[in-house]
C-alpha cells in the first residue's frame, strides 16, 4: 500500500487519475491539492466520484505531499519543475503529466514552452514514461515524464517500422485527431459546445508543442532527425484520439509481423487483424492503444491507424501504468477495465 | 464461482452485460448465444472486448445453457417466455432483461406488447427485479423480471413520497429523456446519427409500453391506480436517462428527509444535497441512480430529478445487481466503478 | 431601404442577426458595435460571413447609431436600458433582444435581474414583441421588447387553450429543454463541449429568470395569476428548444380545432396533424414554431409539444419579424428559408 | 422559369435539393419520384419542408419526367445510367448526383462499382460537373456528372499547386474526414447515433470508390498518373467534410499567390488569409469551399486544409450551381445563403 498525492486535481487528467486510483487496491489517496478550491470536497466538483472519494481539495502548502510515496502533477506546464526537486529530496517519487521533463534539449523546450526551465538538472535524470519503450528505466526512476497524448499514439504507431529500419524517414506524416477533453477543463471559446460540436477543424498546423516531443522520440530510434509533418485536428468527441500515419515502406516488408513481434506481450497495445479500422470508442476509458495498418492499392505507402483515449493511455492511465512499474505492482493493476462501448 | 449464460448477446444490453461480467470475480462466462452470429468471436463484433472475452457467439441449441447457474435474456420481448420454463426445470435461474415477466396483468401485457403470452404461470412467480423494492424476494427468486429503464428511474424518483403518502396521486407527471442507446442496436431510421444528433423530440406521447409497468409499480405502493402522465423524449446522448417528475406535496413535508431515510444504506441510490441538479454523465457506465428534488417558488409542486445510465442501472447493471443478490454475493460486486466523467 | 445597427454583435444572437440581415433586401447594415473588438472585421470573428458582410466592429460611441432607422440590442441584460432613451429621442426605433423591457412590474424585474432599472418610464411604453399576440402594437412601436426563447415557445404552446379558457390554470407544467447556444457565447465551464456533450441535466429548477416573463404573459391572457411550474434543462444540441407542456383540459374540448383556429394564417406557427411529434431539427435555422398535442390514455391531461430554434424564433428571427412589422415590410421577408435538415 | 424533376428524393441529397430548389426563383419543382413512397407528401417525410413544398412523391413512371427541362438523379449508383438515354432523347437535360458518369475509363468504373455500365456511350459525352474546372463545358452540357463529395474538396485543394506544376506528384496524401450524412439516409449499423457518436475511425483505408475519381481528375491536370494515398474517416458531424492534403512543394513557391490567382472571381471558393484553419461549420448549409494552407516548420511539405458541406458543395448545391450554368442563370442563384453558425 502506497500513499499517493495529486497536485492540481481539478482538471480532466486530475479527475481521471482520481477515477483510476479510487479503485486501485494498493493506493491510498493521501492528498489532492488545488490552491483555488482548497476545502471543497472533490465529489462536489465531480459528482461521479460521490461515494468513491471523500477527500477535499487541500492547499498545496498544507497537503503533506512530502509524506507521500508518489506525487502526480496534473498541472499546467511549468509547475512540476518548481516543486519536483524538493519532493525528490524528501524521498517522494514524482510523475509529471505535464511537459516539464519531456524534452531533453532545454533550448528546444524553452522555445516551444516559452519559459525558462526552473530545474535543468532534473531534465537529464527524468525518464520518459512511454512504458513500451522505457519499461526498465521506469521501474527505478525517481522522476517520470509522462508522455503527451499525441506523442503516445504517434510513437506507438511508428515504432515497429522505424525500429526495424524499414520506413523512409524522409517524409513521415502524422495526421492526428483529438477529442475536446484533450484541451483540458479550460473555459476558452473554441472548446464551447456550441463552437466545437458538429464542427471539425485543424489547429496548430504550422507548429504544435507536441511536435518536438514526437520528433525526439522518433529521432532516437533511427539515430538521426526525421522529417515529420504533424497536423492535429479537433473533432467532436469528449475522449479519443486517432492517429493516421503515412510513410514509405518497401512492398516486401511483412508489416503485420513487425507489429505483432514488437508488441507481443504488451498488455496495453493491441495489434488488430489485417484490414481493421480501430475505433476511438473501443478504448473509451481504457488504457489500450489499438493499432492496425493498411497498404492502399498495394503501393509503397503504408498507413498506420492507431487510437487511444487521450485521458487514459494518453495521460492518467499511462501515469498509473508507470506508477505500477515504479512500485513493483502488476503493470495492469487498476487498469484492466475494458472500454465503455457504446 | 458460477456459470453464466447470455441469450442474445449482440445488442447493447448484451455487450453491457459482457463488459460487467468480464470483470466479475465470481462469474465464469459460459456461453453467449446468437443464432445469426454463431461462430463469430464476441470481440470481433465488439472490439472493446478484445483481450477481455475470448468466447464466440454460439447457436442457442448447442450452447449448453441448461448447464449454467444463471441465464440472462438480453433479447427482444417475447423470447424469454418461450425458453424460461425449460431452463428453470433444469435448475437454471433466469434473469430476463426484456419485458416478458414484468406485467402481472396478462391482458394489459398482451395489449401493450401485441402478442399472446407463452408462459402465463411464470408471470405470477417472477419477481420484479427492482432491487430497492424487492430485495428479499430477489434473493430467493428463480426468475427475475429485470425492470425497464424508464420504470427504474421513475419509480425510484417517486417512491419515497408515494410510500410516505404525501404526494397527491391525482396528477403525477413523468417527463423523461433517454439517450439513443435505449432504442437498442437496431438499424432504424430515427436512430441514425444524422437523424438523432443535434435533435430533440418527444415520442410515444400518446402511450408508451413502459407506462403500464410504471403504473403497476406506483399503484402497488399507494394501493390504488395513480393518474400518471408519462412522456418520453429522445435526446442526443449515447447513454443516460433523466426523469423530471412533478407532483403536489404539501409545503409542510420535509422532502429531503424522506428521500434520505428511504435510501439510507442503498448502495446504488445517491440522494444529493438540496438544490442539486444531477447530470446523466455523472452515472455514465455506473450502476447509480442519482436523485435530487426542488420546490419551485416554494409552492405546492415538488419536482424530482433523477438520472441513471439506461444500460447499467436501467438494464445490465441492475441485472448483475440482481444476480449478486440471487447468489449471495456482495450486492455491489463488479458494480463499484464510478461513472466515466468527462 | 432602412439602415440598421446592432449593438453587441459578438454573441450568438448578434451573429444570427447578421446572418439574417445580410440577406434582407430592405436592410442596409450600417453599424455593428463592440467596444472590445472595435476594428476587427466581423467576418474574421465569424468566417461563415466571409463574402457576406464587409463591416468591422466599431466602437459604440463612433458608430453613428443615431443615424440608423432601427437599432437592435444583442447585448447582456442592463445595456439597452441605458441607451434606449437617447436613441428614441433621435428618432431611432429600438428592438431589445435582452430582458430590459420585458417585465412590466419593475419590482419583479429588479428582483430577478438584480439591478436597478435605469429607464422605468420606457418599460411602460415598450411593446412585448411576441408577434402572434401583439402584432398591431408592434407595427407602431418605437421600442420593442423581444421575448426570451423559453417564453416564446411556452406562450405559443399554452396560448390557444388559455385564451379559450379550457385549461385548468391551477397546475400548469412547462418542462423545457434548450440547446447550449441558449447560454450565449460565454466561456463558462458548464457550456464546454467536454461538459455539455453526451450529458443531460436540469438547471435553475428552483427558479429561472424566464419564469416571471412567462407568468406575466399567461396571466394577462387569463386575467389572473397562473400556477406554473417551469423547469429548464440543458440538452446537447447547438440550437433548438423543446417545450413539453402539461395541463388539464376537459375531454370534450376539440384541442386540434382550437390550435388550428388560433394560428390560422400565422406564417411562423405550424400546427401539425394529430399524433405528431415535432423535432427541433425541423426548425433549425428557421423562424418557425412547430406545435402538436397529445391526450395520453385519453385522459384529462393534455400534453402540448412545441419547438423553436432558440436563436431564430427565440431571438434574432423574431427580432427581424418585429422589424418587418415596424417598417411595413412583408412579415416574412428574409425569414422564408426552411430549416436545415439533416 | 424551368421545370425540374428529382428522381429519388428520399435521401439526404434529395431533401437538400428540395431545400435549395424550394427557394430558387427560376425553378418550378415539377416532380419528385420515389417508387416506395409514391403518394406520400414530401413534407410528411421531411417536416422542415412543411409550408415550403406541397408536392407528394410520385411513381417514376407517372411523374412526367420527360416534360421537365432538367432532371436530377439523387439515386444510388446504377440508376441514372438506365434512364438518362431516354430523358436526353426527350430533350431533358440531366444532372446525375451519383457516380454513373464520373469515370471515363469503363473498366475502372466497373471494377469499383461492381456492375456493367448500361450506357457507355453517354460516359464519353457527360461533362464532369466540377464547375471551377469545367465551367464552359457545363453551360452547354446535356448530361452532367456531378462530382462526389471527397473528389470535390480534394481536387479543389490540390488544383492550384498541380496546375502550376509545383507539387511533387510522387507522394500526394489526402487525409479526409466526413460527417455521417455522407453515408446517406441508410439504416446501416455503423451510422447509428450510438455507434457513430463520440467515435472517430478511418474506413476504406485500403481502397475507396472515390479514389479513381480523384486520381482521374488530378491525373488530367498533370498529364500523367499521380501517386495518391487517400484515407477517408468518419467523424461525428451531421454535415461537413475536411480534407487535409500533404504534398512536397519547393520552398520558393508563393503558395498563397497561386491559390488566390487560381480562385479569383470564383463565387464558391474562399481562399483564407495565411495561417487560417477553416472550420466545417463555417460552410454548414452553404455552397462554399473554404481553403487555407500551411508550411510546417518552413519545410518542404505543404499542408492544404479545405472544407465543404458534403451535402451542398459536395452534392446538391454543386448540382444547382451546375443547373444555373446550364440554363444561363446567375451561377449563385439560390445559393447565396451564408453558413449556419453556430
Amino acid at each position: 500500500m502506497i500513499r499517493a498525492g495529486i497536485v492540481g486535481g481539478t482538471g480532466y487528467t486530475g479527475v481521471e487519475l482520481l477515477r483510476l486510483l479510487a479503485r486501485h487496491p494498493q493506493v491510498e489517496l493521501a492528498a489532492i491539492t488545488s490552491r483555488k478550491e482548497a476545502g471543497m470536497p472533490v465529489a462536489e466538483m465531480f459528482p461521479s466520484l460521490r461515494g468513491h472519494i471523500d477527500l477535499a481539495f487541500s492547499d498545496p502548502q498544507q497537503a503533506g505531499l512530502d509524506r507521500c510515496d508518489v506525487v502526480f502533477f496534473a498541472t499546467p506546464n511549468g509547475i512540476a519543475m518548481q516543486q519536483a526537486r524538493e519532493l525528490l529530496a524528501a524521498g517522494v517519487r514524482v510523475i509529471d503529466l505535464a511537459a516539464d521533463f519531456r524534452i531533453r534539449d532545454l533550448a528546444v523546450w524553452q522555445h516551444w514552452y516559452g519559459m525558462e526551465h526552473a530545474c535543468p538538472e532534473l531534465v537529464a535524470e527524468a525518464v520518459y514514461g512511454l512504458s513500451e519503450v522505457n519499461r526498465e528505466q521506469i521501474r527505478s526512476a525517481r522522476l517520470v515524464a509522462n508522455p503527451g497524448c499525441y506523442p503516445t499514439v504517434v510513437q506507438l504507431g511508428f515504432l515497429p517500422l522505424l525500429e526495424a529500419g524499414v520506413a523512409d524517414t524522409g517524409m513521415l506524416v502524422a495526421d492526428c485527431k483529438s477529442g475536446v477533453s484533450g484541451a483540458g477543463r479550460k473555459t476558452e471559446l473554441p472548446y464551447l459546445f456550441a463552437e466545437a460540436s458538429d464542427n471539425f477543424k485543424a489547429y496548430g498546423a504550422s507548429g504544435h508543442r507536441h511536435l518536438p516531443e514526437i520528433a525526439q522520440g522518433l529521432g532516437r530510434i533511427v539515430g538521426k532527425p526525421v522529417d515529420l509533418t504533424f497536423v492535429p485536428h479537433l473533432t467532436p468527441l469528449i475522449r479519443g484520439m486517432h492517429a493516421t500515419l503515412y510513410m514509405r515502406v518497401d512492398r516486401s516488408v511483412d508489416v503485420q509481423a513487425l507489429f505483432e513481434q514488437r508488441y507481443v506481450g504488451e498488455p496495453f497495445v493491441d495489434v488488430m487483424p489485417p484490414g481493421s479500422h480501430p475505433e476511438t470508442r473501443s478504448v473509451r476509458g481504457a488504457n489500450t492503444c489499438r493499432i492496425s495498418w493498411h497498404r492502399p492499392q498495394d503501393g509503397e505507402t503504408v498507413v498506420v491507424l492507431a487510437v487511444i483515449d487521450n485521458l487514459v493511455k494518453g495521460a492518467a492511465g499511462q501515469a498509473v501504468q508507470n506508477m505500477n512499474l515504479m512500485f513493483g505492482y502488476a503493470e495492469t493493476l487498476a487498469l484492466e477495465a475494458p472500454g465503455l462501448l457504446p
